[in-house]
């Protein structure tokens, strides 16, 4: 890297040009990441075309928009000519509409109709990661003729690997591996090769049922088709990692009560972090009111035994990780897969039965460290902790595997019932229990 | 699925196997997971020998398990021999040890020396992920000598689409795609096709490296090489889809204080589901100790103003839910490669601003809620909430992305340092400022 920034400050174009075309394109992208706009503009242009639309699509949100304003309408429909139909649909979808309207009115008008096809399918639909160069055969071809058909249409074709069979109306009938095909003799039918029924999505699924077909089945692309059966696009695995790993963070972000985004931390403004924090925050700060009322109704009690505050934040967190650990193994038994809802009783007596071992564990433990290390405590004390903390462990356990199920039979995103949410449950309940027995054994 | 189920109870064992063929291997799998023992041995012993290598890498570890223990030694053997190295290594390292040794002694001897070697990789190691089935060629090789030697070599082999070339010793110089080759002209040499330097990874680097380098270059297979820079095997997009949801998955537990496991929720018994729970839920229950420590030694002042107790909730919770915000932020960010360590002093700079407006928000409208709807409060009492808030709110954002990086700079895993480690050191914190603001301001 360092014998290429001496080239580009000593402005040895040619031998720079040279260095760069030796590298990985996603390398390149991660160099032209750390350079100014001169510079990268600079090399952008040096680059040959093809080689500089692969090192395009590995540059982030930022880069493509500086290019986008810096190159001439020319420039960027030669680039989007070059680029495969998924890449550029995200390459516009990235720019203002009416630089978008500028560009097609200067594209070809075949790619143009293309893109504008794309750009109506839904966000994280099929239709919108999909790209439309794939090969198709007929079942009337051999293998030797196959062959011939994808060596001759291949080149611009984002995978040959996996090919499609469809008939002359293009109603998808079937789907043959390369492999299968090259490995084959030259007179074999591709009616034989052929393997049928073929696993596709239609074009309005979402994204995170088509990774999840590629996951079950084990797949390198996978066709899109319309309502008429018709084949008209495939999705490859390479969008389907970063599909997998988007919809992961997604989770991620939900279960810890912060809107989900897709820029990148270090790249997002201060006020766009805050605001997609501050929802949750004033919405949970607010629901803790509640736990605050219950204290209040005991604030006799509180004055009388002011010993009791001091176990409210054990109880609290203890009964809110006992909730989180249950919504997360349930959130993400079902994110992957593993836990249905027609489950559901079943998870709910396993948790049951966990949340009753866990809790006679906990409790004990909790007992002797009271007895042993808590001065001035008295066992009708040390009892109500206790009796509290089991009854609150089951209790935040079963919730915490119930609602992220009912968020589902609701068709809401289970990951949104997850710690928070539950927390503020769970302290509610915990609470008003805990304050219940206390008034029962003392007698107050 | 019924009319399968129905041939199944007449046994009408020809139309069975010829239904079950004309399946995918995913599908008939998941079929076997819905059937008893006895039906599970007849189906397998059934279908065609391939395919139910096909079916038998898609059961899960309990059928696997039914099934070793019910075949024949002969049986297993020639499974394995029809299963590629990697799926029968996974196979092999889910059965008891003594087992292993007695299906390995009736091995061929080749399958057994390539077995023994990959049994010997660390767990989620590269080379525990790897398969030795790939095809390799020679720099002097023309296009059709390569072609015509991937036609002979490809059959048994994981992948053809990316093939390795190698010199005469196996060092690895260079990686071309079957696309590549299959587009060229007949006579192109291997050495003009092929791109390099190549992306590779070593035996012993960690499967999550792994997953992050096919993830940044977008890659469907990657050769493996061993400390010689020979190649030993090669991994497959497939595998790499499955270690990037077995890694998010292992993250996600960890911040929920789950003791990570790779057995599926419904699958695992109680017993196991509750040891996986109960390490981190004493270790955090004890350290709650501390908030009840904090919270006795003010316990006059709570005595004579017994209404701060209700104001203890909102303020735990909301530091929790604040902290954790951050930490998973930086967390995942880490995971997926968007910050990196060296960026640390930019993000503790953002986490500081953005803290402080979610701070000066979520003070203000506590301010407005306390004024306008708690009676009783006074005006001494709201402004110790609120300042409580905004420094609890500024602190935990602070920690919060502080704890992953400081736990990544120690080697350690920063998904351990997400919401419930943090939560207790916030509540200490958080309860410290507001007795000592308390104490202050009501000079008690």
């Amino acid at each position: 890297m360092e014998e290429i920034l001496e080239l580009l400050e000593k402005k040895r174009l040619h031998e720079l040009r040279e260095a760069l075309v030796a590298l990985n394109p996603v390398d390149v992208a991660g160099f032209l990441n750390e350079v100014g706009k001169d510079e990268l503009l600079l090399i952008f242009r040096l680059l040959p075309k093809d080689f500089a639309a692969a090192v395009f699509t590995y540059l982030g949100e930022d880069l493509h928009l500086i290019l986008a304003e810096s190159i001439s309408n020319q420039e960027i429909n030669d680039l989007i000519s070059r680029l495969f139909l998924d890449d550029a649909v995200d390459f516009l979808e990235e720019l203002p509409a009416n630089m978008v309207n500028g560009i097609l009115a200067h594209a070809d008008p075949a790619k143009r109709a293309a893109i504008n096809a794309a750009l109506r399918y839904p966000d994280y639909s099929a239709g919108s990661l999909m790209t439309i160069e794939f090969v198709y055969l007929f079942e009337t071809m051999t293998a030797a003729e196959a062959l011939a058909h994808i060596r001759k249409r291949g080149t611009d074709r984002e995978t040959i690997y996996t090919c499609y069979v469809t008939s002359p109306q293009r109603i998808l009938t079937g789907a043959v591996s390369l492999r299968r095909i090259l490995l084959s003799k030259d007179d074999t039918l591709i009616s034989d090769l052929m393997t049928t029924p073929v696993i596709a999505v239609h074009t309005h699924d979402d994204q995170e049922e088509v990774a999840e077909k590629f996951r079950e089945y084990d797949l390198i692309a996978m066709p899109v088709i319309d309502n008429e059966e018709r084949i008209v696009g495939i999705i490859t695995i390479d969008d389907i990692v970063d599909v997998i790993v988007a919809e992961n963070t997604e989770d991620i972000e939900k279960m810890a009560a912060l809107h989900p985004s897709e820029s990148e931390y270090l790249k997002t403004n201060i006020w766009r972090l805050a605001r997609n924090r501050i929802f949750w925050l004033l919405f949970l700060m607010i629901s803790a009111t509640l736990t605050g009322i219950v204290i209040n109704r005991y604030q006799e009690l509180l004055k009388t035994m002011v010993m009791l505050a001091a176990f409210i934040p054990m109880l609290m967190d203890t009964g809110g990780n006992c909730g989180s650990q249950a919504s997360t193994l349930i959130i993400r038994g079902m994110a992957v897969g593993e836990i249905e809802l027609a489950n559901w009783l079943k998870v709910v007596w396993k948790e049951l039965r966990v949340s009753i071992v866990v809790g006679l564990v906990l409790a004990s433990v909790n007992f002797l460290r009271i007895m042993l290390f808590v001065k001035d405590s008295c066992l009708r004390m040390n009892i109500v902790v206790t009796v509290t903390l089991f009854i609150t462990i089951v209790f935040a356990k079963l919730i915490g595997c119930l609602l992220p199920m009912v968020a589902k039979r609701m068709r809401l995103d289970p990951a949104l019932m997850a710690s928070p949410m539950l927390t503020t449950i769970v302290d509610v309940v915990a609470l008003t229990i805990y304050f219940s027995i206390a008034s029962l054994l003392f007698g107050l």
